[in-house]
């Protein structure tokens, strides 16, 4: 069988270039590039990439806020036959070391402001890999902008289809992170599937605001530029420059999490703004409370509200809440249907498919599908046994296709947007000298979804600020536990286990 | 690498059953079948397939007009793991013979009433496969509704990603037709991109018309199931009937080639009846004359316009032009923008791209490509080279991407060194008012080369020199008839395509 070319994801920049070069691509800051600068620059990258021996699969690690360079680095990428490894800059040095051992990359491009976390990125990393810094020279190191200067623009090494593209790391159920495999195919497939879903449009202007290293930005701004958008940046979210960049730059497509939606509304300026321009806010990656949905609605009444619900391991959202869907008594506290990509059920224990109403775990299927955890062929056997993703959460879907996720891996905290595995959190706490046993559990806060709740056993005195000071040394900020209860004893099952279901009820009542 | 289950074509089907399996699937004159009946049949006749020895990869022939019947052979054939293979309904006994020896199917599903082609068929085709009758039984052979009424329902032989899903027999340009290669991912791919192409609606009704053993209608089926859509079918195109059909089931959606949306207009009870139902009309396969298309705008102010140019090489249109494009002056005379799933460039004839404005051969590359021509390694590697389906027509794009399909490649008329499109001098011929409709055709000419022949079908009174004159007001002299015929009708193909071939033929015999 003749084979052609599949899906690549430089296809939207070729696109970009046929359609409207010298249309604006990004705005970051003061800076405004077209697409025909961008890919100038995407061609440039993918020569110094290579010069710094990237050869095709090999993989380049970028640690970044969001901004241009980003989108240098991503396309340019991909231009050299590369695999991007989007590290999360909220991660400790540790957790970011823990990806270049696991991935290997051949290059790590690093944004000057988090050059403090080098020396102790350096130590932790056996193989490390030649460092350039990017938004800023930095003595002792290359230079982003002066290599691309200097570079000239590289022909392109068309990887495609099943090639991957990027490696996604996410917090496993069992620890430490692993590197969720994505191919050129599965994010375009579900970029196609987003900019299709009826709830973008040609010609929009999107801003930035989470972070790309995360899936849903990532797949967010894949989806916006196949429907030809120019692209704000904002290194960070705060409210009020948010605000103001929808307004000065007319934005009319956004992404937020829960939290982020909850802190627009807040804020002094949002009413002194005329954002009438907004015509999509996607939100996802937690539950919303109704109050501040239905508050949001009142807000911006013109504005069509996009849930997604959705991981790391499938591309982005696999089911869409629409606008009609938020203005439907019942439709609305369900977290959507199933986008056309993807396959959607629920099974029961034994992977047979439940009847509508019946709650089970949901699993999918379809190109979307990561292709497996880098490294970790038991656990990508596991997860994708009989061809389905098993996503952990449990749910039930109604006669008509929406589905209801309930609970999710019963160990996972969501704060803030971001996944906490409780587990992890659990290590860090139990390596204290004075914690004889603990349990981590989510316990519901209007702002932040979840907050990270610690029940722990002493067996020497500490204080709760002691053990969260301690947890700050080894994890990311945002997985530190937010409270802390001592107590004498766990409850614990006939088996021995700790009944964690009963910790979070009691985290609950006891708000 | 783990692989999980990619695109596979019962997905809609499924999705169908789990987001409203009492919804209306099918219409067939007064047959009503929902989703949950449909699958039920699906499932039968995989049971029937499978006792007929149709193992995962093999073909399964089906001679038989548009109805629900075909809905059972197509996704009962991909429940089956087979390749459905539909052959065109209006070929002579001789053309199905070549369709069936080149791709010996394991058994032939056949309407009653291709009977009387039955003898001739056998007779052409030595390993001739076991023969089932639909649409009634007829003695001496398996009845489909019997077999169907006596099956059990399979399971699922799941068949995806670049397993081959059919094989649709196309005209050749020398000659004999061959064997399309199209993937389940193909197929889905394509479909996701044009029911996501923002023309297309959830709950829909779709009326089809055009043939569904040709590409445009079948992906049409498959794109608007995905939109949830419910199909009404018509054996024919009887353009009284399609009227009385769509005011009847409330039809949103139609796909028609621009002789029946002539025909339509030209009904007496066109004006008789309510068709405000009618949302969206796709049209294609064919270029449709400016003044037709400026007719049915006028005539269906509320209708969205959508014209879809592709082959059956790329599982349908690779460019739409969107309804917002109709109203646009210069973009209205063009073939509209590359869908997302393909990318699409104009090379020189040595394959080397060509800037905006200058025209080159068109091709196109993406998961929607067919794998190849059956059997036929040579062609399939000629077509694909590079990675590029050459689809052997002239264009060029503008600036914005939107592309001009000046001629086919083999319809481009040369005469006294000068190209000459026929397309441009059939857009001449239609405006003048007694043109019904024409077509213009190189013949051969010892002085000339060729010179321009045109065809003509008149509604009212007119001589040759006056079409001449006509044209020579609007067109360069060179590109001007030197002679006109005229014809009661144009021979067409099923498709509802001009045969230019025929034509062509015709005028070099010195008809």
């Amino acid at each position: 069988m003749t084979r052609g070319v599949g899906l690549h994801l430089t296809q939207p920049l070729h696109r970009a270039l046929r359609e409207g070069a010298d249309a604006v691509a990004t705005i970051d800051g003061a800076r405004v590039r077209t697409w025909r600068e961008t890919v100038a620059r995407v061609r440039r990258a993918a020569d110094v990439l290579a010069g710094h021996g990237v050869a095709p699969g090999d993989r380049v690690a970028l640690l970044a806020p969001n901004g241009d360079v980003f989108v240098d680095l991503l396309f340019g990428t991909m231009w050299a036959g590369g695999v991007l490894v989007p590290v999360n800059t909220r991660w400790s040095a540790a957790e970011i070391a823990h990806a270049l051992v696991d991935s290997r990359p051949r290059v790590l491009v690093i944004d000057h402001g988090f050059l403090p976390l080098l020396p102790a990125i350096q130590v932790a990393v056996p193989q490390m890999p030649p460092v350039i810094v990017s938004g800023g020279a930095a003595s002792g190191f290359d230079d982003w902008e002066a290599l691309l200067a200097a570079a000239t623009e590289a022909e392109e090494h068309l990887r495609h289809g099943d090639d991957l593209a990027a490696l996604l790391y996410t917090g496993g159920t069992t620890g430490a992170s692993k590197g969720v495999m994505l191919s050129h195919r599965a994010l375009l497939t579900y970029a196609m599937c987003l900019a299709g879903s009826g709830e973008s449009a040609p010609g929009a202007c999107m801003l930035h605001t989470a972070p790309l290293f995360h899936v849903g930005a990532l797949s967010g701004l894949l989806a916006s530029l196949l429907n030809r958008a120019r692209h704000v940046f904002l290194p960070a979210f705060e409210a009020g420059a948010v605000i103001a960049a929808i307004a000065e730059h007319r934005v009319s497509d956004l992404f937020l999490v829960p939290t982020m939606v909850q802190s627009l509304l807040d804020h002094p300026s949002f009413a002194a703004h005329d954002l009438s321009c907004v015509e999509r806010v996607y939100y996802g990656a937690a539950p919303i409370a109704p109050a501040l949905m239905d508050r949001a609605i009142a807000a911006m009444p013109r504005v069509g509200f996009v849930q997604g619900y959705g991981m790391t391991e499938t591309s982005g959202s696999v089911a869409l809440l629409k606008p009609a869907d938020h203005r439907h008594d019942t439709r609305v506290r369900s977290n959507g249907r199933a986008v056309m990509a993807i396959e959607m059920k629920i099974v029961d224990a034994g992977d047979r498919e439940l009847p509508a109403g019946e709650r089970g775990e949901i699993v999918v299927r379809g190109d979307a599908v990561m292709a497996g955890y880098w490294n970790r062929p038991e656990e990508s056997a596991a997860a994708l046994r009989g061809g389905w993703m098993h996503t952990g959460d449990v749910g039930w879907m109604d006669a008509d296709g929406y589905v209801h996720v309930v609970d999710r891996l019963k160990d996972m905290i969501l704060t803030g947007g971001e996944n906490v595995f409780s587990i992890e959190v659990e290590g860090a706490l139990s390596c204290h000298p004075a914690v004889a046993q603990c349990a981590v559990v989510g316990r519901p806060d209007d702002h932040w979804g979840e907050t990270v709740h610690a029940v722990v056993v002493l067996r020497d005195a500490a204080t709760a600020d002691e053990l969260i000071a301690h947890c700050r040394d080894r994890i990311a900020r945002y997985k530190c536990p937010r409270s802390v209860e001592f107590r004498s004893a766990l409850p614990l099952s006939a088996a021995g286990k700790i009944l964690k279901a009963q910790l979070r009820d009691e985290a609950k009542d006891g708000r």
